[in-house]
């Protein structure tokens, strides 16, 4: 299996995944300015959305879309529990996160990254994400006060990966991550876990 | 079930759903903007989110998340098959469309709808939107030209119920759908269909 990928963007949550499963993902390069791969040849050819992450199965099949991703990785290894089996409420919540992250977080740091945009647009997507970012906090600060270190009580789930994999955006995207006490001490438990520091120096990040 | 919904909103997909599949939705209201019930009661009591759709299963277990809650409603008939079973590659590409539907698409008509927003901030989604419009364009009129009506060849699915559903807010949000003609015909295509039309007169919305 090869896993397009970008350092640092939402791919590394696949890419962490990967890791917890000790699945073999070759890790194959997409620019997402040039929308190149390192030899020159074309990725939108590879995903017209022109979005990383890309799954290519054996059989050549691509899968697009992180939380879509997710799910097959974790499906291929139902014993290391990181999504429930279909059909449980448990992967119900697991699916709420992932959609909630990917819609009301990820969406929301765009703005933050885009060079040359418009102040009022920034201050726009700050206030957003911050309104998001209390809620996710007292989600959390209640599961640490409940001895739950995970997002849901099952255990570390692909869920986290996702939600690690943005707030990890914060010093970067220069979100003051001051009032979030207890999603800094989350995404410090994330980054902890052996496969997410492997993934991360794997794609050159900083520890 | 219950499902909590505020008209047009992004509820309107499961609703259109539910009288697709004949399901016996029991429809509350939930104002957007005052977060109570009709009956002046606290909507964040039911979703501590704030946002429509909730789905209230029978043994009051409560589902959030209009891509979950369509996954959970077309589950419960799998012989209507608005969604392939866990397991089979067509569940993965409707996945995929949700997931897009609910991140490129569905996001970024939010900035649309507030009122007093900074029109840097506006044109900022616009231009964003515009170019999200035009990809999906391209692929509903490829289907066309395949004389593939709906996104799946499987059939009318859940996907093109969320794809309908943000595609309809074109009018209320100022969006100019004259660049998009497979996508007006593709809206009008779903209105047709008899359980989007009563959805919609349920909702109190214009034909």
């Amino acid at each position: 299996m090869k896993l397009y990928y970008s350092p640092g963007a939402c791919s590394l949550a696949p890419h962490l995944i990967g890791l917890e499963l000790g699945l073999a993902l070759e890790l194959v390069f997409a620019s997402p300015r040039s929308k190149k791969l390192k030899d020159g040849s074309d990725f939108l050819a590879i995903n017209p959305k022109g979005q990383v992450p890309v799954l290519e199965l054996d059989d050549g099949e691509r899968i697009t879309e992180v939380a879509v991703i997710l799910q097959v990785l974790a499906d291929l290894s139902p014993g290391a529990s990181l999504l429930a089996p279909h059909g449980e409420r448990a992967r119900l919540r697991a699916l709420e996160w992932l959609s909630f992250t990917a819609t009301e977080l990820h969406k929301s740091y765009g703005p933050l990254f885009k060079p040359g945009i418009d102040p009022a647009t920034q201050a726009y997507a700050r206030s957003l994400l911050a309104g998001k970012l209390a809620w996710v906090e007292g989600e959390i600060a209640r599961r640490d006060a409940a001895g739950q270190p995970w997002l849901l009580p099952q255990g570390f789930s692909v869920a986290d990966a996702y939600l690690y994999n943005v707030l990890s955006w914060n010093p970067m995207a220069g979100v003051d991550d001051q009032p979030y006490p207890a999603l800094r001490a989350y995404v410090a438990r994330v980054q902890a876990r052996p496969a997410v520091g492997a993934a991360r120096r794997a794609e050159g990040l900083k520890d």
